[in-house]
């Protein structure tokens, strides 16, 4: 199990109603919009592509490092970014490290977003 | 009407089905990954769900930058990057320069995010 300790907490209960339903808190938006900024890097977005379209299953670190002309180091970076905000969490077994997504931080980002609200009440 | 010649055109309609459908190509991931930026910053968050939260209705530019203790040049880039986005589109009438967002194009980033479908495998 890799260690958690040094990562800090995020509160993704807290965060956030639909944005068509209430304007954004200041404490909301910053913790959005770390969020958001991890997801506005291409490699990223490509790696957390790759363990989400796993569907609910593990990728190995090993797999995602074969998937991309970059180095060890540098995809060992996204993927912290990608720890660090919640969207994805893993478990060292034996000489790799396994990732997944976490849906429930997805969930919350995509419901954020969602204007639904809004195109109903412009239809 | 304030000219969009200058704008790069988003082609919001080519990208992209929901991650955890299928990963995500090198150009899907660019262009997801400037959207993603742009929602990268606490303020263009907070300037972007105003206008959300509006449910569809225009927002003067004055009054977003009543709501905010900026300049009125720093919240016109923000509106701006928002706008190059996709996220948002205005119109100018008269003095004053109205804002509303682009339901589809917050539709498409929200549905990429969805993680339903993973979550239904998981469970």
């Amino acid at each position: 199990m890799v260690s958690r300790k040094s990562l800090p907490v995020i509160d993704t209960a807290a965060c956030c109603a639909p944005m068509v339903a209430e304007a954004l808190s200041p404490e909301g938006a910053t913790e959005l919009a770390r969020a958001f900024k991890v997801l506005g890097d291409p490699v990223r977005l490509r790696v957390l592509s790759l363990i989400a379209a796993r569907n609910g299953g593990e990728v190995c670190v090993c797999e995602i490092t074969d998937a991309f002309d970059l180095t060890g180091p540098t995809i060992s970076y996204h993927l912290r970014q990608l720890r660090e905000s919640g969207l994805v969490d893993c478990e060292r077994r034996g000489t790799w490290v396994y990732y997944w997504i976490v849906p429930g931080r997805l969930a919350g980002l995509s419901q954020f977003l969602d204007p639904s609200d809004a195109a109903e009440e412009m239809s």
